[in-house]
């Protein structure tokens, strides 16, 4: 059995690069020696290694050598039956798991606060989605996931459904223990994905905990998100007996190019490499962020973000600052200015995605909020906190106001988001990040969302489903129906 | 208006990688500095442009900014209305166009030896295809496309198609001229698409026409494959008043990640920039091409394919050669023992694919191919010619022996494949390259098929779709039907 310090993928590419091979194949820059000058100094190294199926490279789409090995190692690393690198994010991965799982008019529990490409997931199969709509805290907004008791409600309310997809942790690092939700599933013999995206990491001891461990039949993670990967680059995981293995390989096969991306395979390896290396150095890792982050919440002004509620964990590589008198956007542009770039902003708060290292520390971030806080007290445009949620809560279990099954016998027509309440949206309206839709096409468009999405707009938050710069939206209307 | 000497996608990234900034956003490399040590020298400075939608970056998914100007500039070289950038392969755009233009039970005209994509799409959308059998050189095995009056005789007893798909070039580098058959489709108000994903450097005078210049309305090329792009980096180019390109949008964006690879994006600026470069340039490019092939055409047992018929050209980037006495497989693996790797091989020929150069020379490849043809004028394993299509020749068009749709109410077998005969194939089996089904999901399996299939499988040539080494593939089989 391969060892978990050997790369066996990467390694091939290494020895294959290292014989300086002649290139007769694709891709056309033949390993980096047809190149523009203009960009030869940035791709030279990895191109040689950017190579194809040829022979000794084996192919993902049927994996039989060191695509299959690499993926084994993941496979024993997670402790996992099957683990498969994706090429196309845990996008493909999001909409494979749920073509396998469920086909037309079939019913889904899905959690409403998904990312999209779960929610684009039903539109493709046709299925019945029924939302469960998270808890929010009204202190922070934040999605603190669906309770125990929801699901089983919902459950006895809808039991033909295919499937339960859930999104854990939230993009915030809000972890709530999936252990007792699962079990329950399994017990009514219906399976559970888990789209972890945020939390390829949580195997490490210390953070919270990872799906996989708790039995979920498919967990999606992104890989580039919290690991060294490179974007694109995800791991979908696969246990138990509730899942057509062959059935999710083969959409996987379908939803990813048919040349996949040798650097990407390669740097999937060399994360689960990474992972393992620091197996048994949690103590330092968790350590030093802690450290980090006190010496943030010391700075004057400055509030750290700490969540703390029953049977919930929080991702200590999520880090949350608000500055007293600042809305998160503006936090964000003024650490824009000084070259510090977050992962995203809210009228609050900015959230920022600390490296995984046994030894971070970063004097720059500190020593710029410490000049900001002091400079901007004067200011004074602190926000109410809101969130995606509180605008349109509706409690439990819900499914669309219009199914993709009406939707095509109805008109799409285009409307100022002034005229476009009551109406229901015919496209997914998302703020991105983090790419969790507001509406989703199907969804009727309330006073109070509405009136948050133009809050969002005036923040230049970038949103997909809107046309800019007329705010124009796309609405449902009835065949006879004029607007 | 930018001019195309610019690379604004890419400059963007180098102008904020120079600014030397502080990651604190998604990707976990961090611009690259938190990496393995065993990948650093490689992966190192690519990952300094291995970014995400943070300020001033755009959004592939809804461009406004850098991305939508490097789109415009590819747009306005090929002289097409829109230009997508694609970073799934050619695999989504193929899976989007069909998407875009068929919806479940409706027809669809497609050449049968279309990339498994296309198939792929086909089965995603539940459309109706109707199969387009390619002339076949008898000598040669190529596939010489789509007559035009196969296209018109088909469209005479299918009038209801939604669309043409066609391939174009083959994998050989043989292209027809589209001309006539695009204006009679149009002429019937159908959108024709063109998987044209080895011809993205046609524009290029002196090569074979390009269809986004003869007016196809969705042509999706491979840039990576003959351009100097990285892996899964593609164009899809869309024009004329036949296709919804709000809904071609829609599916491009369902179908690719939500975190699309930067470096990829990039090296499409690149290879945009590179292809403009080389304009005015093709009287060296060509010279060089055809001086190697006729050096290699003097070597004492070695055969160059020309290919030569009424109303087709070849791409001089495409090379098949073969030494007499010696099968494609056996002369590709001793061309392998000496460090050179052709794009693919078969009974009779191995299939070079010839750098995109002005001044294109290999003495290292005319040096081996002289030693081998002088050691191996004894052995004699030449084969016959075959072909995809010679095995089970159908003319000109015909539907699946079973649809997906009654696919649904059969039940799946594994048999060893000489049970197989007369039976209908539950997968696609596909020889990987080139990616073409042999036999697709749904089509009988003849004697001359399997044969055909054996013969490969004992030539070791990979194929997706059977269980090795038992050689077991999966059949429909009745409910009540027992194997």
């Amino acid at each position: 059995m391969t060892s978990q310090s050997n790369t066996p993928l990467y390694s091939k590419l290494v020895d294959h690069m290292r014989t300086e091979p002649s290139s007769y194949h694709v891709p056309g820059h033949k390993n980096g020696e047809v190149f523009p000058l203009l960009g030869k100094s940035l791709f030279h190294d990895l191109l040689k290694i950017d190579a194809t199926e040829i022979t000794d490279l084996d192919d993902l789409h049927a994996p039989e050598g060191v695509i299959k090995e690499a993926q084994d190692l993941a496979k024993e690393l997670y402790k996992v039956e099957q683990t498969f690198f994706l090429v196309n994010g845990s996008t493909a991965g999001n909409l494979a798991s749920i073509m396998s799982v469920c086909k037309d008019g079939e019913q889904i529990l899905v959690q409403r606060d998904s990312h999209k490409s779960i929610l684009n997931a039903l539109k493709l199969t046709g299925a019945h989605p029924l939302f469960l709509t998270p808890e929010i805290d009204s202190q922070t907004g934040l999605s603190l996931g669906i309770t125990e008791d929801d699901i089983k409600h919902a459950i006895e309310n809808y039991p033909n459904v295919k499937a339960i997809v859930l999104t854990n942790p939230s993009y915030y690092g809000v972890s709530n223990n999936l252990c007792s939700i699962i079990k329950h599933a399994h017990a009514k013999g219906i399976p559970v994905i888990v789209d972890e995206a945020h939390g390829a990491h949580f195997i490490l001891n210390g953070f919270p905990m990872s799906s996989v461990s708790l039995g979920a039949d498919i967990v999606i993670q992104s890989a580039h998100k919290t690991l060294p990967a490179m974007t694109m680059g995800s791991y979908l995981h696969v246990q138990g007996d509730l899942i057509d293995k062959e059935e999710l390989s083969y959409f996987l096969s379908i939803l990813q190019s048919s040349s996949p991306s040798y650097p990407i395979m390669a740097s999937l390896d060399l994360a689960r490499f990474y992972l393992f290396s620091l197996l048994g150095k949690e103590d330092y890792i968790l350590h030093s962020l802690k450290k980090f982050r006190e010496e943030i919440a010391c700075i004057d002004g400055i509030t750290v973000l700490n969540p703390d509620y029953v049977n919930i964990s929080h991702d200590p590589l999520k880090l949350s600052i608000s500055l007293d008198g600042l809305s998160g956007y503006d936090l964000q542009a003024l650490l824009e200015q000084r070259g510090i770039y977050c992962e995203l902003a809210n009228e609050k708060s900015v959230l920022l995605i600390l490296p995984l290292k046994t030894n971070f520390y970063d004097e720059k971030l500190i020593h710029n909020l410490k000049e900001i806080a002091v400079q901007q007290v004067s200011q004074c445009r602190e926000q109410a906190v809101s969130s995606f949620f509180l605008h349109n809560f509706r409690k439990n279990v819900h499914p669309l106001d219009v199914t993709y099954q009406e939707g095509k016998i109805l008109k799409r027509r285009r409307v100022h988001i002034d005229e476009a309440k009551g109406k229901v949206t015919a496209r997914n309206i998302i703020p991105y990040p983090p790419g969790i839709p507001l509406f989703m096409e199907g969804e009727k468009l309330g006073e109070d969302g509405i009136s948050y999405l133009k809050k969002l707009i005036n923040e230049n938050v970038h949103i997909q489903g809107i046309q800019k710069p007329e705010n124009v939206i796309e609405i449902f209307v009835r065949e006879d129906e004029e607007v």
